[in-house]
């Protein structure tokens, strides 16, 4: 029997707005499963779009689900074809489970399985729990020296790595980043990582260019004020990570021939209109992202190596039973990432 | 001194809609280039397009320019650095002049050269006229079996060519090309070439789909009455040749995660609005082509090989006292594609 | 139950040299697996060097083994998770079965597997009998007009597929390949269809470049009479399927500039003697292949489009109770390529 | 008239073992040259073997030549055609001299050049004189803070950035390399440039292990006392830069399926034993570097922005009157890398 017993409490999305802290079954454990006891969850956009909105585009919460997908914790339970010594395994959790067998699984690009589920997308529940569970591949050890924290984080940090391998970053090149969020920030600090030359954020917000300068960026710049059109500003790639149509525009045209444009932000409308002469004169090669695959690995290395910081992106903790002020902080300009602690509860 | 002599004929677009007959001087040739007694040139949508408004985007024409840049020809005069030899060699114009010291051109992607010279681009001269200068290894000998027609048309194939490569055309592929025209119909005989194993040509006159049909696609559909975006409609890669941005909005619903998508046609703007949502969730990989580099041998290759048939497009062959009436041709719905002979003109 | 029954007959490598026909359990189906009732079976050079040595390299034949691993059939009985519409269904067998798991398999590369079992590589059965069990996304369906000996045949051709692409085969490549027997000749087929626009066949028989010739191979060498090393020979890849060490220097030395150099052919010995200094000097790229991943789809296509030609290369049938007769055939010099009909023995 | 006069100091390497110092014609500028005054030379393994052997390979010193080809210094003159303000700048020389027109040269692989001329490769001059002329575009300008050193061995860093391009060294990466001199030092600074997550250098020499791990490797192993072929080393890339067939094969045998490997150093042999069994069974890519392409750029930038310290590699600076003890005191184990000043001399 599981040690987890029979139920655990999780802070439930009821539907739009409305959360419950209340006690649900312990997921079961499949045969090449683990569970894992949630030691820190990192708050997402998307959770906070849930809660507000109740959906995001067609996926729909139309039943009550636990919210949070960026993950850490301990395994306290193995499916039957599971190694029990990794009980009391410390892990970073990837939030997606995979059919394995369809095309995109078969050649590679897991992401794209034309049957994923993922964690906080209707109606797969997420983290925000004592306990989740998830295929044993997709629970990764992490050194004793990480943090919660940091593992939870590796989730956006995978965010931040698959964005600039489809930018093509490397040594010596100069890249453009739209948005100095926490997306924004972990961009450039992956791209630093990955030997990036130069990180430019273009932010509007003085706040947060001042912060993106600190956090990872090499140079900030307010692009009501600088024309990134101007030929002086020619980078290899440009990452779109505000969801903004004038800052794609905008960045587009600071990329060179046969440069690269990766979408990461989401636009409100699911259509933009793009310079299509530009991109067809230079043969720019425009692409975006769809979470991410293979990532686990290199976002640990990066942060156990000290190539990036993603505890110094966290601006506060919150118990189980404040998951909606968790959900609700990112109002405040100062936070840059809310971590639940699902440990944590008033009695 | 010139075999050519110091004058020759030659077609000259005065300004928009204004043609003349002339002569003017027989261009110098450089030490590394060769003079071309010019034989058969295709007329294209751009020629056209000069001849009617002027200029194209940002390409205007000021002064008087010849127009024409698919052409083939025989060498009857070699500069210093290139062997007497080439003298009488049959062979087919890639009609661009390259800086071959930008970063563009060391990396191999010259067609994005930052000092390009295009035939028929302003300001600089085409070949609707006796003569025609071109680099020495830009002027590809072709076998005796060649037509002259068919060699100047391995222009508009090196088109084919570049977007499939682009498109990532390989055996098995299931390639959607939007546009049956010229350019529609060479893309498809040319990704049949790389061994797709279905080209769909979608094209909304009737005419056309049974001419895309008989030339080189597998399928035609007409898009008013097909929803290429049902998943029954997959494809690999969609090449967009009609500069149509319902075209284009419709084919990128029709391509597969991670498939691509390639711009060719031109659209009358120079932004086009596009399924960010999809390109990002399918994580598609859009670009666009500017001409094209290194497919001259394979064009010549294609054509002597038959597995493409340029010869089969001709519809009509033009004095070059008939560039008026060539440059209307494309009016008459028959008309796939018009030669100019600058050899032949009325005494 | 099983249609089939619990027992079957099979023809049985008991150790090296000792083949019985005998019954034998019919193999337990997998919930994600099929049943297939064999139609035909190619017979490979493998399956003869286990015959005659019980061993390749490492894989040793410690117990009683069936041979056989290119084989199509009719799928009778599917596993739990698999519609049962399937039953009834022609399918051509891709005989490997991965873990889906481990690095490799993720990564799209799943012939390198780590946990892989592959038809007829010791201790794991293969075909030469008259049902096989097969996961169901490995046993691709057929076209109706497509022969049991051509779709037993889409496993060679896997080779052919694989290796070209590793070649990077394309419009224009000019190909030389090492040996004439039935895999040089699918090499250079699939070559042809991947868009090749020259390929060489280097064979000392005179009688295997007559039919290389007939069957693929644009032009046919004589590897004691010809010096490849002269730039005159200069490819843009060389695949290596005679298994010879004079024949692999030599090839290298025809490969131009960062061109692919392809180990098929399986030498004696497991090591070989390069000229590392050229393929330094030149920046070639040598690999090898280990079977071939994602190629059945493609496989099916090239023979239903009449690509290549399977059919052509079979030269002789064998009943289940003459697989001796078939495993011996390849020492008769007209043999190409013998096939196995598990279907068929005497009385 | 040159600045530079019509003579200048040089020394000259008249035949094996035989080194003079004495005053040669100043060499000519082209109209797309500059003539830079040499600040500082590095001394390469080649230069040395030059100087011993009076041949490398096929390369055989026929009439004197001056060796050195890491070179900086500032530009005195400039041809006709470049900018008079390049006059007083600062350059790192990428000492190579390309035809820009061949086929290598246009696919962007200007280092497979069909008509190349290489420094201190006979019969081309190199750089151990006062002056020396080179490209305009293959003089690149440094910072202010960039020491002549420094600046002079972007030519090996060039070697360490154009391998670990070719070993695909990305974030995550565990990359072996056999042998711990200069370049195996540069190797290993590099691949962590390009985020590699460890360096393994292999190396029987204590004190030379001692001093990579002090400048670039994360661990070093005594090739006698470790069997790298041992699954718990798996690496994803070997780079053999010991020059030793015996490091070749067991480096082979350390890496991942389809993993790379990488010839930088010379065997004494133009041929070398692979185990060709391991390459094809994993699907290795096995290939070599000559020279590098493209590389200037991101060697200043690792530099400046401290990602190598190329100036820790210097052990010892010559005048131009010492450039014999230069080339012997490789024989002095303590010797990284010597520097030839050519503005230093005795009266």
């Amino acid at each position: 029997m599981s040690p987890a017993g029979p139920t655990m409490w999780a802070s439930v999305l009821e539907s739009a707005n409305q959360v419950s802290l209340r006690q649900v079954p312990v997921p079961a454990v499949g045969p090449n499963q683990v569970l894992v006891q949630v030691a820190a969850v990192g708050v997402c956009g998307s959770d906070v779009h849930y809660y507000l909105h109740g959906r995001i585009g067609d996926f729909i919460v139309k039943q009550p689900m636990i919210l949070g997908h960026e993950a850490s914790g301990t395994i306290v339970e193995v499916g039957a074809n599971v190694p029990a010594g990794r009980v009391g395994q410390r892990v970073s959790i990837e939030p997606q489970h995979i059919c394995r067998v369809c095309a995109q699984c078969k050649a590679g690009r897991y992401n794209l399985c034309e049957h994923i589920e993922f964690y906080a997308t209707p109606p797969i529940d997420g983290a925000f729990a004592e306990y989740a569970v998830i295929d044993a591949d997709f629970a990764y050890p992490i050194p004793d020296s990480m943090s919660w924290d940091a593992a939870a984080l590796c989730e956006p940090l995978s965010v931040g790595i698959w964005s600039n391998k489809k930018a093509g970053t490397q040594p010596g090149s100069r890249i453009l980043i739209a948005g100095g969020g926490p997306i924004g920030i972990i961009l450039a600090q992956t791209a630093k990582a990955f030997g990036a030359a130069e990180v430019i954020i273009s932010e509007p917000q003085a706040g947060r260019r001042e912060l993106a300068l600190k956090l990872g960026a090499d140079t900030v710049v307010d692009p009501r004020e600088v024309d990134l059109s101007d030929p002086a500003w020619r980078v290899d790639a440009f990452i779109e990570a505000a969801g903004s149509d004038a800052a794609l525009v905008q960045g587009i045209g600071a990329v060179r021939g046969n440069g690269r444009v990766v979408l990461v932000g989401m636009s409100p409308s699911p259509d933009q209109t793009l310079p299509t002469a530009t991109i067809a004169a230079r043969e720019l090669v425009v692409t975006g992202i769809f979470r991410y695959a293979h990532t686990w690995p290199t976002a640990i290395g990066l942060i156990n190596e000290g190539k990036v910081n993603m505890d110094a992106l966290v601006t506060g903790h919150f118990g189980l039973d404040q998951v909606v002020e968790a959900l609700e902080s990112p109002r405040n300009p100062a936070t840059l990432k809310s971590i639940v602690v699902p440990s944590q509860r008033a009695a």
